[in-house]
């Protein structure tokens, strides 16, 4: 039998006092470690609006079998039904990976204000690292975006999750 | 009291008995016919796999207010659900219109075998109109595409909801 390795990163819990971009990551952050401890790959997402968070989630490809259930994409979802409009103008995405193409392209379909992300992702990244998205010159939103907030803590969680490490019992 | 334009287009009922690229996007047609109908913009997908349809939906972002209940999306879900895995290697998109980047996105990141778009996209299109997600250098998944296919009905369709038409009732 086969069992995931326990997550050995511990949550933060950052002042409530300065909600600046430091503290929206760490919470994603913390939504990335519930991510490792159901065995899915450990990305977070938080969505603020009006300094309030609106939207949190992680990874669920593995447990909903949905190739689409990316943490950016439930929390978009999560937004826009929590503030009734598809539109999320005013709306700030924070992400502990650099989006994929499809979360990217979500971002700017679903016209985010900003998307701060930690980790780059020069091979899948669509906000910067392997491509920009938000540069294609016709689009009808202009998104802007931000890496490398609270990076370091946040690519040591995905790295050690890929060097993988489960523990083999034997059963 | 404004209600939408009723649809001037009649669904099609492709014979069953040649399935090939034409009778996959003629049943994606049909569902972007419904699309209108409920007053979403028509855009209709099916997802094909060994032969039969595993999921067909249109467009939804009016009706759940989610920016990304795009009609691939919706599909590619259902389609992973159906056979029980994320990754849709085998299967085939049939979309009455280029997929936007977030679609495109997804359909790189579900592992879709082919994509068959009708209506081409240079404005947002991300499959070889205005950018091709495909081409990236580092992806693990090399997605195909053609662009073209029951092209001029699935156009006339769109730019007919477009002109827009609302008839306006005294109420």
């Amino acid at each position: 039998m086969i069992i995931p390795l326990p997550c050995p990163f511990d949550k933060v819990f950052p002042s409530q006092l300065k909600k600046d971009e430091l503290f929206f990551m760490q919470l994603a952050y913390n939504q990335a470690i519930d991510a490792w401890k159901e065995d899915e790959v450990p990305i977070g997402a938080i969505i603020e609006f009006k300094g309030e968070v609106i939207a949190a989630d992680h990874n669920r490809t593995v447990q909903t079998k949905d190739p689409t259930a990316h943490a950016e994409m439930l929390v978009i979802t999560e937004a826009a039904k929590a503030i009734g409009d598809w539109r999320l103008n005013e709306a700030r995405l924070f992400v502990t990976k650099e989006p994929c193409p499809m979360c990217s392209g979500a971002s700017i379909m679903a016209r985010l204000g900003h998307v701060f992300y930690a980790t780059k992702d020069p091979k899948m990244g669509c906000l910067g690292g392997a491509f920009s998205l938000q540069g294609l010159p016709k689009l009808n939103h202009m998104l802007t975006a931000t890496g490398g907030v609270y990076e370091a803590e946040c690519t040591a969680l995905l790295q050690a999750f890929f060097k993988g490490k489960r523990i083999e019992l034997p059963m």
